[in-house]
């Protein structure tokens, strides 16, 4: 079992579309957020700290599914809850909620993300690594 | 057999993220795009005319699934092409696949959405209607 | 002299460009969050309560003008202050300024807006109309 | 004189704000796309390219001020056309106007930018420099 983190925002007028409510790609963006915030709030350096360290720039995203209950509108106080739900061979398994300020699910995410690294020589390309003992042990629950 | 539309945009310096590549989120954005663009290459009304004359005020998302093939970085062509797949009893779905210039596949995504209208007396409910046979007639293949 | 108001954010990865830092209409999307916040903060009801009390549905931006002086990157904490800095005639100028955690001013913006209301039988114009005396008396400072 | 360039797009949905028309940061996004396009096609290379040639990595924002006139709403087809109106010492002036289907001006802004690169043995510091003449003579009107 792997910690879990929430953070807060305010849903703004911007984010909302002619019909009143959040524009779905802006809980992608959230998510997306939420992913970074996750290894931030466990522990783990940033990638700009990583990428010296261990060679690590960041975790692309390859697949993402996502569900959506219940909408929300601008002033909303809103909650991204994420955690780590599976380590896989090379890839892994983030999932976010996002919940209202009445606790209500708003919309669920599960994430398959990859651990990637440049592949030396050609800057443009990158590759997948499985994920470093060191970070998954300071995800883990304590 | 539904009918296959296609739209061309280029990407932005904008669009793309500190990894040098298009941020995920606006993959959504883009498919999004397609979804309305996908109805109005059909001949259906906009949403405002429907709303007036079917009650219909548009497609919104239920549920998204998406895998990222392939990077797409600024100045690069990029064509999505979206079609109705499936028609379900209260909702359907929209699948898009998004090329670069070399007929590469980027992405694809498949999108359950559903057509709503109003729930009368309450201008911030909305409730899920069958596809109208109209508009299934104006998307099929001819 | 009018209240000052604030509020904080952390600047995510999305919100940076191909450079590493802050795509700047990102900080667009910060002053106008600002604008909102500012009239809540100081006690103004929602533009949803507004509309049905004054016929007023919020401040459209007229000009804005904004000098970027240092950037930021992800994972910083900035903050906006906002304040009406001057009442007009049928307009009013609302002055932002960002700065970092250092207290290092990033940018800062000044936009003209107008407190509009909807023109009777056409749900699509709007008209300005001068600030009302309680929303003035709202954002005085005390 | 320079050279005056155009390209169009069309508003999307998601462009657009509860007002039901275009949420204002959109048109600093169309903005800088604008100055991205424009000397592209005044045929100077890509900024990936000018980096390894002059040292050129892109043309940072210092100031910029814009005027709306006219709202646009989602589907309309508008027309970004940008021009240099001024080469200055260090920096220089990019002039935008967005039209309408119909001609009619959305919006105007005035960007101060420079040409920017970067400081020695620190890849996080860029300082302005002035316009090439090569790229001022790509500019210039034919």
């Amino acid at each position: 079992m792997n910690q879990v983190h929430r953070f807060s925002l305010t849903v703004e007028f911007g984010d909302c579309d002619p019909a009143q409510i959040v524009w779905f790609p802006n809980f992608f963006r959230w998510f997306d957020a939420g992913s970074r915030r996750y290894f931030i709030a466990c522990g783990v350096p940033t990638w700009q700290e990583t990428e010296a360290s261990l060679g690590i720039i960041g975790t692309p995203l390859v697949d993402t599914k996502a569900r959506f209950v219940k909408p929300a509108s601008y002033g909303d106080e809103i909650a991204v809850e994420s955690t780590v739900s599976e380590w896989r061979g090379k890839s892994f398994v983030m999932s976010h909620r996002i919940f209202n300020a009445a606790g209500e699910l708003l919309c669920e995410c599960e994430e398959v993300r990859v651990f990637a690294e440049r592949v030396a020589g050609d800057r443009h390309r990158i590759r997948a690594v499985p994920a470093p003992e060191s970070i998954k042990a300071l995800c883990a629950q304590r």
